[in-house]
């Protein structure tokens, strides 16, 4: 799995959930089918009436999530930008274009209370609960997203390119603290965790359950 | 369309999304199928590790989403709740055996990092934007949702029972400021606005995209 491909496979599943923030702080989702897709970013309609767009314009922070019939689930974190005013109507035709539907729902000269937003930098990750043991993988679109967390040295990939931002890891991983016992690699639904001091978490096959920390008689192991 | 059928709707959708808020307060969104639908209450599973579990137990508030293969948009805004202590085995073990595919994620006694949360009192709002006029409408289960917002008298339904919380309306209403003038009318793409002092907007037809809002006049379009 790669980058590409996620983005390809969002745009074949077609309607995906958008979660953004309200201005009470609260989740807020819907489904969004107006998108077109770029080699290298992604561009969305929404009316600027909608609380939708007053949540993208005063927080912007939003969630992509996209279920493939594979049974395959694809989330890209990113905060949305409102397209330059001198590009507005380039994307909103082109999607007019290519989602005829969208001419029903705004008949005319109605569109014009459209406004496109869009996506370059964006954390994606690649979820598949349907395979044994289960796959996980994260990418990086532009620079990826802003985080507040930082990630230990050994959880790193160590291959950031340069004016990239890290992937944030999520889950768990297992410290030098590990005494060889065993008893994380027993508890794993998934079999995940490899013999070695310290025992390893493979993390693309981790299902994040906690398990292993909950086990673990010398706390070794650590959320991410 | 009514509660229950969008609660069943729910259900053979099968794959919903969740929204919440994340400990930085921005957008997360999951697919979750694990859930149990009962005629009053929605219970679902989780595990303990994952950081969903965390976002719930710290802040509660979740959004579901669910589409459904004739285009309805079924969403659920509620606080779940971790359901007492007494009943998680029976809730978890009728979830394992209604979706036998958990099995196989949370083999024998693993399934014990999972915890179930419930939902008792919600809003839910059915939105179909393939039909012409789109059709929304929001139901109440139980007792509904807190909000902070106020809703003007005109908008109320007037037949809150005693014990449930108002809808929490959405989208715009026009004021008696209205002069009668028709903009509003000719800017709507749903033709749901009808004629009169004041012009009355259909709430059951309304996209929300605030056409009405930019284009009348004397600013008589207020925003709910």
């Amino acid at each position: 799995m790669d980058l590409e491909t996620c983005l390809k496979k969002l745009k074949y599943i077609g309607v995906l959930a958008f979660a953004t923030v309200d201005l009470e702080g609260a989740p807020q989702i819907r489904n969004i089918s107006a998108i077109h897709y770029e080699k290298d970013a992604i561009y969305f309609f929404t009316a600027r009436g909608k609380e939708f767009c007053r949540e993208l314009l005063e927080d912007g922070r939003v969630q992509i999530l996209g279920y493939s019939k594979y049974k395959e689930m694809i989330r890209l974190s990113s905060r949305a930008k409102q397209t330059a005013e001198e590009e507005q109507k380039k994307w909103m035709d082109l999607i007019f274009a290519e989602q005829p539907y969208l001419t029903n729902v705004y008949p005319g000269k109605t569109r014009d209370i459209g406004i496109i937003f869009e996506i370059r930098d964006a954390q994606i990750e690649y979820f598949h609960l349907g395979v044994s043991p289960i796959f996980r993988e994260t990418y990086i679109l532009g620079r990826g997203i802003e985080t507040k967390q930082e990630n230990a040295a050994e959880v790193e990939a160590g291959d950031v390119e340069p004016g990239k931002r890290r992937v944030r890891m999520k889950g768990y991983r297992i410290t030098d603290a590990c005494i060889g016992c065993g008893i994380c690699q027993g508890s794993c639904p998934q079999k995940c965790i490899e013999p070695g001091v310290p025992y390893r978490i493979r993390p693309e096959h981790c299902l994040h359950c906690g398990n292993c920390y909950e086990h673990c008689p010398v706390s070794a192991v650590k959320r991410l």
